[in-house]
């Protein structure tokens, strides 16, 4: 037996018992005469004490050997401490060392294992054992674990099942890129891994489960983003005979569960819903962050025809107002505008009105606008004394897209972006489609299973443009968290669907057949949701970054460091599937 | 609002409430003014009532075109049932239907979607979404996700967390053939799909985390057995500071619960412990079904030197007693003769002795054996009047595995196998190396990471196929249900072990060097075990087959035939991947 007790457990009411740890070193003291070594688990750490002077020989050479993350059992009792630590769980006591035996050597590992120090990304990720040895790792990871498990309970409580889709699928061109399986029985043939269990859960309404979820992985080869790994993980869900409606208020409920369950936090409203015409004219941006006011004002009829040129040829001009901003010194409005002419954000420069205290307007283009103007234009705005009202102007996507990066700038450096506040919203009536002016094609906005509005359907002949999805997407802090649909269940409006994405009967049916043919057996009515899990936890857990809840995940690159993964394979694998490298 | 209740729940407590019902047309009966409709969806069947005489007659024609899986739903009242159906849970009540609206139609499916047909075993699988519909594969997926929850609670309970490890990892040459993964931003590598998370739960040991879960995919290109899948479940578990008696009475404490919670059966009892040794010397198998005896005795010594040849020829004559059957008829005989010496079983033919009711005995070899001789030998073997008397002579792994074979055989036609009865058991002390005449080299029993017996180590140098190793499954009525082992957590061991697998130093850098080095940090003693979901789940469902209790089932060559995958992908697929089909 290697252990009574973890490192985590022990109080004042076991003093005097004899007991054994066992874990690693965490640091050791030695003050001439005492030793104290902190010993180290998952569950907490716990003071061990040695008086030379009362010591055996042996037991004190074994401890000389001993350094950092040495793994070590010790016997001994459990003794009050002299000096308590009341940061710490076991503060109250220490261990009067009678045994000790080292389990196995360490070497001394390339950054310490302690709270703030992790010797950089690049060795973390390498030694990624080592690093979820350190408490953010750790907890990062129980987090992750506790959460999977208050999202199972609660939907298991609601009668969802879990079922499990299969991994080895079928590669469809619609969406991202698929990761592939050379099939080895089945030469030049290959299975595709899933970037959603989209069809096989909407299989599983057609084959009378009802209520269906999973927590799941799931694979896209993209080209990566910081925040994109190339299998992260869906809490997946679908559900019959339902509208959207009732798909809201289920997981809006889970997410209040586990917002109560986790964090300790009430939320005795109704999510807000804000339209995706809303949420772009408002915010210029599908995923506000409603934690803060700062909308975006449309101005552009009060401003055209003064004359001044760079409003008069733009599309749009649009504005926001930042509170007790009108003292902004020429050098912080500077950087304000060399932030919206990066190439990221790529406007051609950004109009301020200081809206002074005193009722005073005092702007860059005062050459054009008077007092009476920006009265109005503040008016309009609702901006109050003391703003600071900035001004950009251009074609309107490209506007909006600048004000919302702006505004979240503002935002941030005006400390308006608290990770303990949570604004959870849900942005609803998204376009069923898109148009690809390179292709000249529309594309689905969600997936081509997304149901239009009743109502819109006859848009299809007119102006497909304008065809609003029973789609809605779960926002919370300007993070999107999840997004899902009312599917189409019925087979001759995804015959049109599929129309108008530009397949060909034949494509679609080679491609969606088996989907297309289970409609014609009883489908139901149906729709359902799916969470991004690692950025749902990384959120409760106040990261902006995934990775750091996930157990080993890659870089940038797509590449696990530790493992060294991808890599080259045998030539006798490579024969086996069939395959030839093209040098 | 499609439903206010479901189709199981209605009782006669509702009588008299008005109520709004969804699902599939199971069965129209039209008995001439009165028609009844069988109403289903997951969670059962409520009879639908229409007098015709009392309804509209646009429900009369909305019902006439109903058919068979239509999608509808009706609103109307609950009322008591003129003659009452106990076998149904809503048996007691109809609904007496107002309103009738068909959501969607029906073809005619391709079979019935009852408890007891099914359209054979192509059929299902083509149309897995109509055979979900049926009571039997949907309670096994219904029992399925009831395990999972449970197995979460009761480890979570237990202080285990859930981590995902990645299903993108990198292919060894040791085990089964591994699935890759063609990388694209890296052309000319490949990721591998994980046939367990071995070394990442063995990390995740040496990362600090104490006791590990997960509820896992893993992947194996082998050619397929009846009972295989490629993707298939494990459930995964490793613990640190544990040696293999902690490992044994946690996870039999967790199958104890299971029994308990999902089938409500007690075991009150430990589990048995038998050796590998001892399995395979009384059943001839290391994955014994001790529901019942028969157990083989070896007799060598006993029956040579009497002059029959094929026994004194033989390395080793073994026999088995079944109970009851002295009075097999000569054609019972002759079929057991024939089945032993199925190319499959293998054996050269089969020695029988009956020994009658009245105490006397009656052999095939009676020229060589006398009653002097079947006394010793029934005397040796436990064998009772009754009995009839087995024996089968040649090598001795072959007549072992001959003898078991047997052993089943006459199990299940005598009855002694019964689905309700379940005996686990405990198979420990397995070598820790297997040698291959063939290749002429070592191979791991279970995998190179597994602990041998401290006692045993020392046989390296001398007698390495007599190490035992720290390992031991769970078999449950003669299936391997999962099995584990003590890790090697010394490097020096470790090292030591690859080099009798016949891996040079590179080698083993090159493959396991992430293992190796995570060594040198400090690695805790631990171990673990992973349980077989799928078969699990339809052992607990009474299933000889885990292919019920998938969802989406692959068939024997490795297809999906409902989306059929694996297929061909486009040559934009093939270019990005860098990738050649040879032809």
């Amino acid at each position: 037996m290697y252990r009574t007790h973890n490192c985590g457990e022990l109080r004042s009411k076991h003093i005097g018992q004899k007991v054994k740890l066992s874990g690693w070193v965490q640091l050791k003291r030695d003050k001439g005469g005492m030793i104290w070594i902190d010993l180290r688990d998952r569950y907490g750490i716990t003071q061990l004490a040695i008086e030379e002077a009362n010591t055996s020989k042996e037991i004190i050479e074994t401890i000389d050997k001993i350094g950092r993350e040495y793994v070590i059992s010790v016997t001994g009792e459990v003794i009050e401490r002299y000096s308590k630590n009341d940061k710490m769980p076991t503060g109250d006591i220490e261990i009067k060392v009678e045994e000790i035996e080292i389990l196995n050597e360490s070497e001394t590992p390339p950054f310490t294992i302690i709270d703030n120090s992790d010797g950089g990304d690049e060795l973390r990720m390498k030694y990624r054992y080592l690093d979820i040895r350190r408490n953010p790792v750790k907890n990062a990871l129980l987090l992750r674990h506790k959460m999977a498990q208050e999202i199972r309970k609660y939907l298991d409580e609601k009668d969802f099942v879990e079922v499990e889709t299969p991994v080895l699928i079928k590669s469809t061109p619609e969406g991202a890129r698929d990761f592939v399986v050379p099939s080895r029985m089945h030469q030049g043939e290959f299975y595709a891994l899933p970037q959603s269990p989209q069809t096989f859960k909407q299989l599983l309404m057609i084959a009378g489960m009802d209520k269906y979820f999973q927590i799941v992985k799931c694979f896209r080869d993209e080209d990566l983003r910081a925040d994109r790994q190339p299998e992260f993980t869906q809490v997946d869900c679908e559900m019959s005979f339902v509208n959207q409606n009732d798909i809201i208020a289920t997981f809006e409920a889970m997410t209040k569960h586990l917002f109560k369950t986790i964090k300790n936090i009430d939320i005795d409203y109704d999510f807000p819903q804000m339209t995706y015409k809303e949420a772009m004219e408002k915010y210029g941006n599908d995923k506000p962050d409603i934690r803060f006011g700062m909308t975006i004002t449309d101005i552009t009829n009060l401003v055209k025809g003064k004359d001044f040129v760079v409003f008069d040829s733009a599309e749009y001009i649009g504005a926001i107002a930042l509170e007790n901003a009108s003292e902004y010194s020429r050098k912080q409005i500077d950087a304000l505008t060399d932030f919206v002419k990066t190439p990221q954000i790529g406007a051609k420069g950004l109009v301020y009105c200081k809206y002074s205290t005193d009722g005073s307007f005092k702007s860059s283009v005062d050459k054009f606008f008077n007092e009476n103007d920006w009265t109005k234009i503040s008016q309009a705005m609702q901006a109050k004394q003391g703003d600071l009202i900035l001004i950009i102007a251009g074609e309107k996507d490209a506007s909006l897209h600048a004000l919302s990066e702006l505004r979240l700038k503002l935002a941030n450096e005006n400390g308006l972006r608290s990770k303990d506040n949570f604004a959870p919203l849900w942005v609803i009536e998204f376009p069923l489609l898109e148009y690809d002016k390179e292709t000249d094609r529309f594309y689905a906005k969600h997936h081509p299973f997304t149901a239009p509005f009743d109502e819109d359907i006859k848009l299809f002949d007119t102006d497909p443009s304008k065809i609003r999805a029973k789609a809605y997407d779960l926002v919370i802090n300007g993070v999107e968290i999840g997004g899902g649909s009312i599917r189409i269940f019925n087979k001759d409006l995804q015959a049109l669907m599929f129309k108008n994405l530009g397949f060909s009967e034949e494509e679609a049916q080679e491609q969606f057949g088996f989907l297309m043919n289970a409609f014609k057996y009883g489908a139901p009515p149906h729709g359902g949701i799916a969470l991004g899990f690692d950025r749902l936890v990384s959120m409760f857990g106040g990261s902006d970054s995934i990775r750091d809840y996930i157990a080993f995940p890659k870089n940038n690159a797509g590449r696990d460091v530790m493992i060294e993964s991808p890599s080259t394979i045998s030539q006798a694998q490579l024969d086996e599937l069939g395959l030839i490298i093209k040098k």
